[in-house]
């Protein structure tokens, strides 16, 4: 089942040319191969693009199949946290249920790799990990799954959960995980001591979600840097969010990149458009790997959001103000190879080598697939089709 | 045909109900209604909501049916403007065949009524608003459309547009538009003074695009208010974009919201992405009228939009920060209701004696319906059935 022919299709938009894929790589790209035996798929002249890479989710926590949650809790971040502890506990839902039904759904609108945050509470424990690393371990041939230890409650704030960290990173948690040091934990120097420590102790990279904005932001993006140089952590952190990068003083935050891009720092993004956000080209310019994703989708944070990296392609254009076609582009890169760079995970590329994971998509051109983000006609992961005509093949609970 | 009887609907996400349109207007609303021998639709318990409202686009000027036109121009607004002229000369674009497409596409995501900006210009002259207002007599059926006389390359800066826009305001155009009187006219006195008069003399309403930033525009915004209140045109004058009420400073926005309202100048909004924006919740507290539009689609300017209200409701949503149900509510209201209460027509509203314009879409819940922006089952104009299943029941040329 790893060796696949896609027929009549365009890579990345270019002219018509056919896919082989063989032991699930990618083996021969290019006009009227024969068959040789392999599954046959006609792509009727779609686009055929590199398989999509969701790098910021939360696979635990959607409220995928179950009744529409009205949401009507206040705006501060505190709250939304204890709501979303009190919601899960009152529905009983089961991390494993809701990570198998929203990894399947991002599956079906292409994506081939997901990182996701698990929370790790005094409430929860270690239940969300073990459903979403079951969930991994069940679609290891449809979809690769990182997860990233996340203290979504607070981590100096809440006694015990150092501990449980260290427990989920024994488990195998991919990933350390923090959350605004100075915002949400009240002790940035205890915070990312303990992570930084951590991620040292279990040989494991770090993706911390810093959301504060502003000054504070750089505050904590700075203490991040210290650490990371003084750990010699070069390639192995990444900010998500990192809001404070797209505040208006061009010269603070052209210091801040040049030292993010020193230090290999990668980012993730979700192009928010109701809050500051870094500024795609520039730190792409600045040679920084840059990864995005959906994040929380359909949750008792907010109602929107499904799972679709196209969709979230164009949300980066609309962000970063992406016109040009050529900046459409970048947009789709960021979704897809770029952002399994930034995860430091083998990137899905249409070229001889490369892992077979393709999406077989309509458009005219790139851009076109992109601001349309038209169903997928075709899901492949290393040769084996795991979803058609946007829906995910597997089952979900 | 304008009587029609809608079975098995749940209006506004409310309990399940029938609605009777008589004569092109709701007669009735209520569990179990007899069909007295007038068409019937059955919504197999899909929601009802009001027809949609799209208060700001540009008819004259999308691609639809075009080739992928590859964008590599520049992100200045002049250059922007000039590649435009350049591309519409080209390419021999025929302002009345592209309305009929762009507004069909519209009435399928489930508009009624459309405010469209129209370019006047020396080198299209009256062409684009013959063929908007031959596609608004073809469709007066269908949907509402609006004309606005829009001197997109300038007003003082090119000889002879202040000619044209005059001819267009005898010919029919329905408000007086303008265009940045700082930024791109660079005589902010002598364009606010030619289209007050220009209003003045021909009895019609003002609906100016504002897209510049922080103290310009506030400035800007402090001139039309400065002529609002000479001209006692209270009710009369719109600010479309209007950026620089997003911006920093709330005690400078809070004394612009508020002599807005006291000279009930209303506000239409794209809640773009990448730039400042008017804050929704706070307009509408202020007991300002807020309209939404797609601004252009698919055209010269950029990639992105599709003519969907629902969508752009979404949109609004995510850059308002609308989490809760009852705020999405609110953007929808923007796109429906709302937007035409702002452009001074008859609102649509799912109300006994109103207008029979009628959406059936599927959903849960309202904010349901906004964030997945599913497929239309029927869109209905006065009764009229316009679109069955996302495709318009008129044929675009």
């Amino acid at each position: 089942m790893t060796d696949l022919l896609i027929k009549n299709t365009r890579p990345m938009a270019g002219p018509k040319a056919d896919i082989r894929i063989k032991g699930g790589r990618i083996a021969e790209i290019g006009p009227d191969i024969a068959p040789q035996g392999e599954p046959v798929e006609d792509a009727a002249g779609a686009l055929a693009l590199p398989g999509f890479v969701e790098a910021h989710t939360h696979l635990d926590k959607s409220l995928i199949g179950w009744p529409w949650y009205h949401n009507d809790v206040g705006n501060e971040l505190l709250d939304m946290i204890a709501n979303e502890r009190a919601v899960k506990k009152e529905w009983g839902i089961d991390p494993h249920v809701q990570s198998m039904r929203h990894a399947l759904q991002t599956v079906a609108y292409g994506a081939t790799v997901i990182r996701s945050h698990v929370d790790i509470d005094t409430e929860g424990k270690l239940r969300p990990l073990e459903g979403v690393m079951k969930t991994a371990e069940l679609l290891s041939d449809v979809v690769e799954i990182e997860t990233v230890a996340f203290p979504q409650s607070g981590l100096m704030i809440r006694d015990g959960t150092t501990d449980l960290m260290d427990q989920a990173m024994t488990m195998g948690a991919d990933v350390v995980g923090g959350l605004d040091p100075c915002g949400v934990d009240r002790d940035p120097k205890g915070h990312l001591d303990f992570i930084f420590d951590l991620a040292e102790k279990h040989g494991k990279p770090i993706d911390i979600h810093l959301h504060e904005p502003g000054e504070m932001g750089a505050f904590s993006m700075e203490m991040i840097l210290d650490r990371t140089e003084a750990l010699s952590m070069a390639g192995q952190v990444t900010v998500s969010h990192a809001f404070c990068l797209g505040m208006p003083d061009p010269v603070r935050v052209a210091g801040l990149v040049e030292r993010l891009a020193r230090n290999d720092v990668r980012i993730m993004t979700t192009a928010p458009a109701s809050s500051e956000a870094p500024a795609v080209m520039q730190l792409r310019e600045a040679g920084i790997k840059v990864g995005a994703g959906n994040d929380g989708i359909r949750d008792t944070w907010g109602p929107y959001g499904n799972g679709d990296m196209l969709e979230r392609a164009k949300f980066i254009g609309l962000r970063n103000n992406f016109r040009r076609d050529t900046e459409v582009a970048l947009a789709f890169d960021v979704c897809s190879t770029g952002g399994a760079e930034a995860m430091n995970v083998e990137p899905p590329k249409l070229e001889v080598g490369a892992r077979g994971d393709v999406v077989v998509v309509t458009g005219e051109s790139l851009a076109h697939a992109v601001v349309t983000h038209a169903p997928r006609h075709l899901v492949v992961k290393a040769g084996k089709v795991t979803a058609r005509n946007g829906a995910a093949l597997t089952e979900a609970p």
